[in-house]
């Protein structure tokens, strides 16, 4: 397979730079291809602004989604999300590895998702009708391939636990992986998370280099998390309201998103494929 | 009071930009002394690098918490950031207003959160103890102030409801809210939305300006959001988990960190106070 892994970490010498040595060097083993941008050493400008839409005249008023689209399908994008977009295109895996600060990712990796998912390509893809509310949410231009998260956190994984303080880690990672991966058509793999990671010693080093080959070896057989097509029936359009009747009844927010029958599914496809 | 509004809109032409002007009149006809940190005007640097932690000698490592310390406490992290914790400590409320991208905020707000909440200033505060895991989530340096956000959004609010297909927008805003307003110690004040705000016609505005005039107008006597306070005993220490009993029983996730009784009787509070 042919992978990109994007590194948003200021230190190459740092858990996270030798986790990113970890996962490229197991790819690689694999026989994968493996390309990674790393955006600090490729001084990533991480603000959307004016500069980012070369056809839009100097002293025009910025609408962004408009300014997007507009580039997007002149080809006129900027260079550096031009290269991007081609290895978003080239890439059977997308890897988004990150420090979580503040409970989300950097800003210097919010900001390649904000100028490379540009509008015609990660967005506004598809047509609106009565059965379908455009490409997005398990369908779109990156349909067909998967991506997954290597996420780094400071806290303890109590505190990430279901009644933690933090909140619950798959819900603090809802926004990303359902609304930035999901949304353009990736099948999203669970994240491997490390936990309390400015107190590892030596030891505690091997184990989760070993967690993470492992993952590296099974990206293309592990079930991705069962979030529901948005046009496969599940909600209301235009609405887009989960159908009354559908979700655990007693789940609310992110949870719903999850179909728990679509999970067992695919599982039992993984048991057969093997 | 002293407000500090925080902008994140590349564009003064737009609505958000229209929006800020509204707000920032009214506090000023209401009396208020009003600050504006408009990020693109300050070109505000996003990414956390090496050259933010100027005590740190060049070749050094860089682990970003214990230089963020380091330099915190040396009063020597950077002009543009030190001016912002300046601006912090002088505002009785702190407003973020922004454009939802990709479910967050755009990446140069995320790097003004990233930047200036040094540690020993927004997170590593007070002692840890059997009683007490450092003054967070509802103590800490700028508690006894109130934030809010002013967010636009481009969907519709029906996809944000509780069974709408991006999740609850207070949902969404949870990692904001919670993860970086109230972890610092802000009473942090429901959200202003406005929805679907590229189909927006002239005469929309009119509601909305007025609606945020009066959010402006009662800034000082809103409920806030009923967090619940790390050490007030609804958590286990270390573990930080609620204890059991704690919460509506059928609750997951994000919604059992607001105590709705505390909701309940902060509303009675401001009734009795009127």
């Amino acid at each position: 397979m042919k992978i990109l892994l994007v590194f948003a970490h200021p230190e190459s010498r740092s858990l996270n730079g030798a986790l990113r040595d970890v996962a490229v060097q197991e790819l690689r083993t694999q026989g994968h291809e493996v390309r990674v941008s790393d955006l600090y050493a490729q001084h990533w400008k991480a603000a959307v602004d004016h500069a980012d839409f070369p056809p839009l005249p100097p002293d025009t008023r910025l609408k962004v989604a408009g300014a997007s689209k507009q580039a997007f399908e002149a080809d006129a994008l900027t260079g550096d999300v031009k290269a991007e977009i081609e290895k978003l295109l080239w890439a059977d895996v997308l890897i988004l590895q990150f420090p979580l600060w503040w409970f989300s990712m950097p800003a210097i990796l919010k900001g390649w998702v904000d100028r490379v998912f540009a509008y015609g390509f990660a967005y506004g893809v598809g047509e609106h009708s009565e059965k379908r509310w455009g490409d997005r949410y398990g369908e779109g231009r990156l349909s067909g391939k998967r991506a997954m998260l290597i996420v780094t956190a400071g806290g303890w994984q109590e505190h990430y636990s279901a009644r933690g303080i933090n909140g619950p880690i798959d819900d603090l990672l809802f926004p990303i992986n359902h609304g930035i991966l999901y949304y353009p058509g990736y099948d999203v793999l669970p994240p491997y998370v490390v936990y309390r990671v400015d107190r590892l010693d030596e030891g505690a080093f091997a184990p989760i280099a070993q967690g993470l080959r492992e993952r590296m070896r099974t990206l293309a057989t592990t079930a991705p998390i069962a979030y529901r097509q948005q046009n496969g029936g599940d909600y209301l359009i235009p609405g887009m309201q989960l159908r009354a009747g559908l979700g655990d009844p007693h789940a609310r927010g992110f949870a719903l998103h999850v179909s728990h029958e679509d999970a067992v599914e695919a599982e039992l496809n993984l048991d057969a494929a093997e």
